[in-house]
């Protein structure tokens, strides 16, 4: 239950809305004695932080982080964390005047409808501003991951439709590095200078891109993932497809793989150099039967273009009256959301996997 | 938790493997006052059943579903529906003699190194099998649906890549009966007869085939899906890539959508002939923000190449020897799983469903 | 999962630490368009608060709680609510000298075994002062149980082995009244005064006493709990042992209907002056079956006496030499926990009645 | 949620009613490699088999457990457990005749109301029979307990007000021994010869009796239990409520404790023979702050008499008319339900404890 809940014993619980007070996470079944300071979740946040380039909103998110509980002398106790991110000066004055237009793209309408009642300002609870959370919980999972020596990283793969060139590096905090580096966060640097073109030129048409976010790991532990409900690749898609504007994901071959040959799709068993099983390629994605198989993991979620844009649309009024909806120009919004999506598919993947190592401790009798 | 488990209040445990005694599924959370006879689910697991067409495996599985509680005179009662499905005549002897082999593409390896010990018996529990117990409580899934005038049907989108142009119709269940009439579930017959012409020649090739499965439905009511961990399509997601053999799923326009312009992708809200707020198109694929928006569900699920090939493919040995493996000429296996996967999609999307529909009552203070 | 959440749909999560930064709560599965102001809240963690009469510490705790989310124009928005209690001017410096001695009937041997680790200032998480999480929410659950008419109150029945001689009121609210307007919220006059003088002698000599808090309702309405595993009292007894200090619960009869005969202790069904079918007496204590029987909830939980003591008794030091322990003269703690844990008993009484309720909707398929 | 589940980690599903077809138990989260066999469960089982005496119901339940999945070669696979218990010649003839009655002291008035269907044959699902299924869970959950020292003896340590005065043994597999050795499960050999005396009168008058059941456990190790809403007693208090018939619980001191002064109640630390810190009392019944501290378990759980007498009582029938209700001469029930309860307590504990020794593998991050 509690559907604003994800995970098992690694477990978060976000509450917060868009121009509400604050935003903030529970870190429930976090395990004790792991180092978290809140410079390690700020610097998380940053990735995420828009303003910072033309290619994300020029809107000033203040996302500062406050640890609330569950730190002790720089160490979690095994008591629940508790993050806040509290909002400041968000104007909402400019919602007053939409609030009884239905949204095309938006979750105005299925919010009134469910609940009968809307926090309108800045889109309230089904605002991506949710996603902060994550990535502050995130960011705690990925100092756990750290310990276990798994590093994951997201990237741009496509925007609007140009696809990245991309070559991987064994080594993936090196690559992690080169990835922030770039604007939109696409190692391909080519590909990036085009994708960024295309954003200013549709963003001057006053329109949006989708895109797609690419994730991939080092090599994995063998054993993560619980069949056969608790799959990995299964708690993976449900944590991705959590998120806002996503339409889909795929893991290692994705929906190309249903294409293939059975001869072609299975990865042959064979020895590294340290004699560990892994496979030739990697079609699968890092998974076997819902377990993690010691290849790393790959998976491409798909996100839509930003629903919010100043050209004109037809739609309804809360009182069914046909009317147009627009943005005025000017509103800050991202172009492309898919760029900003890129720490925070890390997160939740990140967040699932530390609740999978959990879960493997388990398994056995011994 | 509790990984073999899946769902909020409708809630679906299930157990057993391939070659054990049984299989079978307690169903937790049924409404009471639902009218089920064994029928019900017979008639169900009959569309996955194999050995009907030179399409599926010639394998005979007497999937004989027999209600042990959970139904008085006829209807639920509240309690638990356990429903099973006893295992004959499993020949498993011949997986003796390849239980030392890591099988490409399958499971083996990861469970021996989970848990340290492994049913190789036709696979055991990474069995599909298991879906026989998710058919089972689609079934009743299916008839709480029906109650309140939702369909569902899935259907074969695309195999070995060959797509089917597919007419849909406002009338899901004479689409759907259109739908199994055909003998690998394909609407468009001419795409129909070409798939099943590959997958003969794949077959008689020692090769499999993948696909792609589609599932629409009638208009949902509005509401359904529980913001943030509990988005309809989140749910959806997690089903459906906790089924064998899935490689990706995406909703309403899923990966193509992020190549499309905000403009284009934002459905337009209209009223419909009878004064019900809609959308025009439906790019969304029936959710926005989560929550069901009156529009038909739409999603895809891409579905790997069996792994279970007579072709031979290099691997090793428990002992970490290389070796090839491959099944000996005749094994009986299906062709494409995707097929027989049909069903198996419908019952998992009715499953999320019948749990949203109770979850919403829950949303009001009245 | 989650250890630090409670219930199914209208479920809890608390946070913090008694010298941390704050406490809170999270509301998930409130359903919507429930009014609630901080003052509602407020208003209840007002009968927690000690520090108002002699009979309970004299700390002065600032419990004031703040809604950081959840909350729309006045009304719940079927969002999480987050109501977060900010501590100040905590005074850490004496536990620094006491850090390193196991406390006679605290938790600060079983928290360092368990986590290596322990915020031992004000006991931290292990601290009562959590319970005003517990008190916030519970004034949440009150607000939706009016609106279905349910009340419920809880009072001394029992201190230092002076049992209170209570009348009953079938109108809960008059006798709610009653109790709060006590001191120790004992609705017996005489024997509140003896329990009073009995508290003032054995703070005088440095010791503590225990007691029993006892809970009725209103005629609940017939249906709340779940067979077999979300039994009504189940879930209470669940919920009553969570608090701290707790030794025992018992429903109706409780102990001493162990000592009675079938033939008395079956509650024979009647008709009341509204043609509803009630039982003639209550040793059920409310429900049968695990469902409430539409007669009022009755229940009793037993307190140890405060563990935080000025006299000295025997103990380890953290590196298991023999010392002894005592709080200085002049320590701030309650002479006896069982006062203030009637509030607490009444809130979490209520947050498992609110969850049962929305449970129950789902229960027939119409 | 799911109602009809317990437990976090290793989480038992049961389901089946009195006169269905079968009865069973799904535990999923059992660690792999722990060695089982049916006869394993039906020892256990056999321990809760009435009619091996006359204070018993002489009813014969042929309780013949049969494992249907999740073993391989002798050993659990981490894949579910299911066991299932058939039933056979249950007689129903005579439920029909009583059907239409409010039972005094039963369920199926509170079934009826909240689910509008009641399978009224032997009590249908409200029947105790499904405490067949916590024993079978309880015979496995006992296996891996044993493979970590941790042994528990339940015993009747009260029945009918008759008080048995009970020597504890150090040696807790060597004092259960005695324990079933007794016919009603009660160590002292004196009391259990008056409370047989009494049995026999109580039934002869057509009347039955209630009981308190005590259970205890060798030194736990320290950490068992999760704060502040995973709490060993509170857990184990859920659990033991769920059982059939139970007023109450107590830990430790119990009710008697709140009449104790701190002084008194606050357990010393002191080392042991092997230089473990253990406490010189055990008011505390074995948990300091939710977790356990070393100390034995220590608890007592109160059961009402048995609803099922021959004695008239007066109440209505389902149309709410005025009649009075006895089950017939020669009816079979046990005249003392808190016998046969000694190992579905002890089993209760069992599963509750497993569960726990799991959880605390995630407690640190090495």
């Amino acid at each position: 239950m509690a559907q604003n809940s994800f995970g098992d014993i690694f477990r978060i619980t976000t509450f917060g809305e868009s121009h509400g007070k604050a935003l903030g996470v529970i870190i429930d079944g976090c395990p004790a004695g792991l180092e978290i300071t809140e410079k390690d979740i700020n610097d998380e946040l940053f990735l995420r932080q828009p303003g910072k380039t033309e290619f994300t909103t020029p809107r000033k998110e203040k996302d500062e982080a406050k640890i609330l509980s569950g730190i002790f002398e720089g160490k979690t106790t095994g008591a629940p964390i508790s993050i806040v991110v509290y909002n400041h000066d968000a104007d909402s004055s400019k919602y007053e005047a939409i609030k009884d237009v239905y949204r095309p793209g938006h979750a105005n309408f299925t919010y009134l409808e469910k609940y009968g009642i809307f926090d309108y300002r800045g889109g309230g609870r089904s605002s991506a501003r949710e996603t902060a959370c994550r990535v502050a919980a995130g960011a705690v999972a990925k100092k756990f991951l750290a310990k276990e020596n798994i590093h994951l990283c997201a990237f741009i793969k496509e925007i609007g439709g140009i696809e990245a060139d991309v070559k991987l590096d064994a080594d993936t905090l090196a690559f992690r590095k080169k990835v922030y580096e770039d604007p939109i966060f696409c190692p391909d640097k080519d590909s990036s200078a085009k994708m960024m073109d295309l954003i200013k030129l549709s963003k001057s048409e006053g329109d949006s891109l989708g895109g797609v976010v690419e994730l991939i790991s080092s090599d994995l532990p063998v054993g993560l993932g619980d069949p056969v409900y608790g799959k990995l690749e299964a708690k993976l898609a449900y944590g991705m497809m959590t998120l806002p504007a996503t339409k889909g994901v795929e893991f290692g071959s994705g929906f190309s793989g249903s294409r293939m040959r059975g001869s072609e799709h299975n990865d042959h068993f064979i020895l590294d150099d340290k004699k560990n099983v892994r496979t030739k390629t990697n079609y699968a994605g890092g998974t076997l039967g819902g377990i993690s198989n010691g290849m790393p993991l790959k998976l491409r979620v798909a996100f839509k273009p930003t629903s919010s844009i100043t050209k004109a649309i037809p739609t309804l009024t809360v009182d069914k009256k046909e009317t147009t909806f627009n943005l005025p120009e000017g509103s800050r919004h991202d172009p492309c959301v898919t760029i900003r999506a890129v720490p925070i598919v890390e997160s939740m993947a990140s967040i699932v996997l530390a609740d999978c190592l959990l879960l493997n401790r388990c398994t056995r009798i011994d």
